[in-house]
């Protein structure tokens, strides 16, 4: 058996094209599905001839791989640079969600990849959220500690927030019939997340 | 073009035929996922012939079709249940909440239904989230208008508890891989859910 690879080009050409290949396999993975998504298919899609693809991947699992890791970057490097200038944890709460609703309005095809990934990669789509919410649930504990937040299991609040973010970004981003308003849900999320429901 | 249809049987046995059949395809599909279970699988794991399952339902995708709102009565029928008891909303989440995990608990393969119908049935899959939203969104209406939950955007906040009730749903309960411990995820969650982050 070869083991499955990507390689990482040296030139600027290379690198150019295999980014050419990875953007266009998003749109076609993204709006085909995994499956129905053939190598050819992707490879006109980037304007490239098909060989070309096994330059850089050797196969298409090792491609949608590298694009659902690729979402958490976008939405790392998105909500690192407005969580910066948020003055405290609740702060970066905000501007945590607004990012990833960003991404969201932005790679609409990056959603449903790393929803597709339950099941053509199971264990990319578990590592993909385990990560991200051990990553989540050390910040809102060492936010308790601090006080900028109130006391409380931070892994259980972790995956909460995961979740709110996630539907709500279906359905008022993907799924939005009028104008996507991203401030507005923002704002109405945020009021809930800081104060809960109760009277 | 036939129609796409599914009968109801009116015997006592064809009932529990019919009703056999669709436990057993939502193991198998559960577990294969869709494109993998045939109807072959089905019947055979239904301990019936497989010119049987054409009696009930005219093909793979009207059945898949019935376990996607199936699971959408289970979710409804517990929640009543425990609901039926609470003074009011916010003990109504929690009872809500409770009943949801105890059905992802009780029927794991389910969930995995629904998440699959986003690519095997988009129409099923929007429509089984849309209707519950706007019926969550219409009880937390009537309940901040009766002073039991604080004023906000209705729709925004279901959408919200939907989605912790998801993740929630995933990372403690499929997921987990110590002991399922609904008890505590629950009041972990309704502490956040009432007062929400702020100290």
């Amino acid at each position: 058996m070869t083991k499955a690879v990507s390689s990482q080009p040296k030139t600027k050409r290379g690198i150019e094209r295999r980014a050419k290949i990875l953007a266009a396999a998003e749109q076609v993975i993204g709006e085909k599905g995994f499956a129905a998504a053939s190598i050819a298919d992707i490879t006109r899609a980037a304007d490239t001839a098909s060989g070309t693809f096994y330059i850089y991947f050797s196969g298409k699992d090792v491609l949608f791989r590298e694009l659902v890791e690729d979402m958490g970057r976008a939405t790392r490097s998105q909500a690192a640079e407005r969580i910066a200038t948020a003055a405290n944890r609740l702060e970066a709460e905000r501007a945590g969600l607004e990012a990833y609703l960003i991404v969201v309005r932005d790679r609409p095809m990056q959603y449903r990849i790393v929803e597709e990934a339950r099941f053509v990669d199971p264990d990319a789509y578990r590592t993909y959220y385990s990560e991200f919410g051990k990553a989540y649930a050390d910040q809102l504990q060492q936010a308790a500690e601090r006080g900028e937040i109130s006391a409380g299991d931070a892994e259980v609040r972790a995956w909460a927030l995961m979740g709110i973010a996630k539907t709500l970004g279906e359905r008022f981003v993907l799924w939005e019939e009028g104008e996507v308003d991203i401030e507005r849900v923002v704002a109405e999320a945020h009021q809930f997340i800081c104060n809960g429901l109760a009277p």
